[in-house]
């Protein structure tokens, strides 16, 4: 297995006056049930998935019969990057309470929510943030719920509590690689390896589960959810939130660090990609070219020129330059 | 002249959990005052200086007699990228008052505050941000000044206008290169495009330059307020105020899209470097390096590490990583 800067391509471009200013390198693969159809830049590059495996660290919740009945928008929520707004927060907050449990219950950390009228109120009334707006407490929240099934000690973000052991036994077997380590994620929970071919592999087993089995039913369950629910999986304005409402049945996922991945349920395919200097910018535009060339996504549509393609203006409107693909590069 | 994607070499890394996460490339040059003392990468990559050319920017409004008798405060905030903070705003508003203009002379667009309490002072007494919280403001108050002595009309950031005439010969002259060209920067202004080894090479010469001509006193003048006014040149927590505080005469000064320049007058060294992502961490990583390799910065010191050293923590103070320099660099 390589790293992340072992056979990088580029990927993005920003440029400026007619001239390049800055380049994303990267690595992105696309793979149907038996294996990558497409890949720019080296398949066996090792990547922390980050927030875009939570579909996959969901996976015990459903598995195990502790989420049987759980409704859609809870299990987006338990698959969400959410930004803290007010919605987001009650939603976390009632899942909770209906279990008995409540904010203090959580391990993922407190953060200033990046939904911004939720920001505000926080700031105008003296309010602070609490660990409902942290962007993974839907995740922790899943991971509670697990654990009240499994009845595990309270430090479920613990590598070698029960929780999560289910749930590296899931990221191996769904990525199809055993993974060669773990780092601590920004919610304290370990956020395990893996090739950003097996990343892809994963998700093209999600996008071609059938409801035949436990794991394949809790696949489509998820997937659903989160294609149904756009504003639970991050909020407004947020290129996952916009880009699911103009797809159809198509569910995405961004992870920390420019790590981006898809779902293709009636194309069969899934995608991961990862830009290997973090840059987020760069992330949202890749993901845009290739849902566009599966023909999952308009490139015209405002939401998809947003992130590639539009002329970038500056704050008196004078445009200065644009983000473009990479030669090669889709 | 190359771009800036050909002849990079990684400079900064991000580790997480004992591996490769991110990795950022670039090129980084120090020139003395006959050329080019070491480089990383290719000095002849044509890059965007942005803001990190703004005492080169500034220099026709010294060498004009404009600002024969202006403060050293003015001048560091006519090089700055400031925050925005109540302080900027006043000193920005007095400097307009003082030449009988306003906030409404100037032609940089409004963006929020990178100020926290300023920012929520607006978001809470439902003031809006104005021309004077630009990050730019007092680059073009100095603009603004030239231009009062040159009797040019009312659009100085236009590329014809004798304002910026006079600024593309200065950075012609400094950079020892023809321009290829310009882009328009985030406040509407020209940004002339140069060499890596250019900016560098115009660093040195501010670094290297006497009191024993106009242009000499410009650079003695402008180098010497930014190194005596941090504070005036970015604002609490940026790496610029907090890094020349801790330096003896070292001026330093940050660009969008990961730009970074160091005049070390006392070596007689210029220093400029580009990430090639633009990502502003590894920028920030990459000055601190090469200012530590100089002698001019303890690596030790806590502003130092807060940028290159430092364990990485999370929302709950678990430790994650860290940045480190890619092997070959520094």
């Amino acid at each position: 297995m390589g790293d992340v800067a072992t056979g990088s391509v580029p990927l993005v471009e920003l440029w400026r006056g007619g001239r390049l200013e800055s380049v994303h390198r990267g690595h992105a693969v696309i793979c149907d049930s038996r294996g990558v159809v497409e890949a720019w830049g080296d398949p066996a590059a090792v990547i922390y998935p980050r927030s875009s495996c939570k579909m996959i660290q969901a996976l015990p919740l459903l598995e195990s019969g502790a989420a049987a009945t759980l409704d859609p928008r809870r299990l987006a929520l338990a698959c969400a990057s959410h930004q803290g707004s007010a919605m987001h927060v009650a939603a976390v907050r009632d899942w909770l309470a209906d279990m008995g449990l409540s904010e203090a219950d959580l391990r993922c950390g407190t953060h200033e929510p990046g939904d911004i009228p939720e920001r505000n109120r926080l700031i105008c009334s003296g309010d602070s943030a609490c660990q409902l707006h942290n962007n993974c407490s839907g995740k922790h929240t899943g991971f509670l719920m697990l654990n009240q099934h499994l009845r595990g000690g309270s430090e479920y973000v613990e590598a070698d509590h029960p929780v999560q052991k289910a749930v590296k036994a899931a990221f191996e077997d769904v990525t199809g690689e055993a993974s060669p380590g773990y780092g601590i994620d920004g919610c304290s929970a370990p956020n395990f390896a893996t090739s950003i071919g097996g990343l892809a592999r994963g998700m093209a087993r999600f996008a071609n589960a059938q409801e035949t089995d436990a794991r394949g039913r809790a696949m489509v369950r998820l997937r659903s959810a989160m294609a149904a629910h756009p504003d639970m999986v991050a909020g407004e304005s947020r290129a996952c939130t916009e880009l699911m409402r103009v797809m159809d049945g198509v569910a995405i996922k961004t992870g920390a660090e420019a790590v981006f991945v898809a779902i293709l349920p009636t194309r069969g395919l899934g995608v991961a990609l990862k830009i290997a200097d973090g840059g987020t910018r760069a992330a949202e535009a890749a993901i845009v070219a290739i849902l566009a060339r599966l023909g999952a996504l308009d490139p015209a549509h405002p939401m998809a020129r947003k992130r590639l393609g539009a002329p970038q203006a500056n704050w008196r409107g004078k445009v200065w330059g644009e983000l473009r693909l990479a030669q090669g590069f889709c």
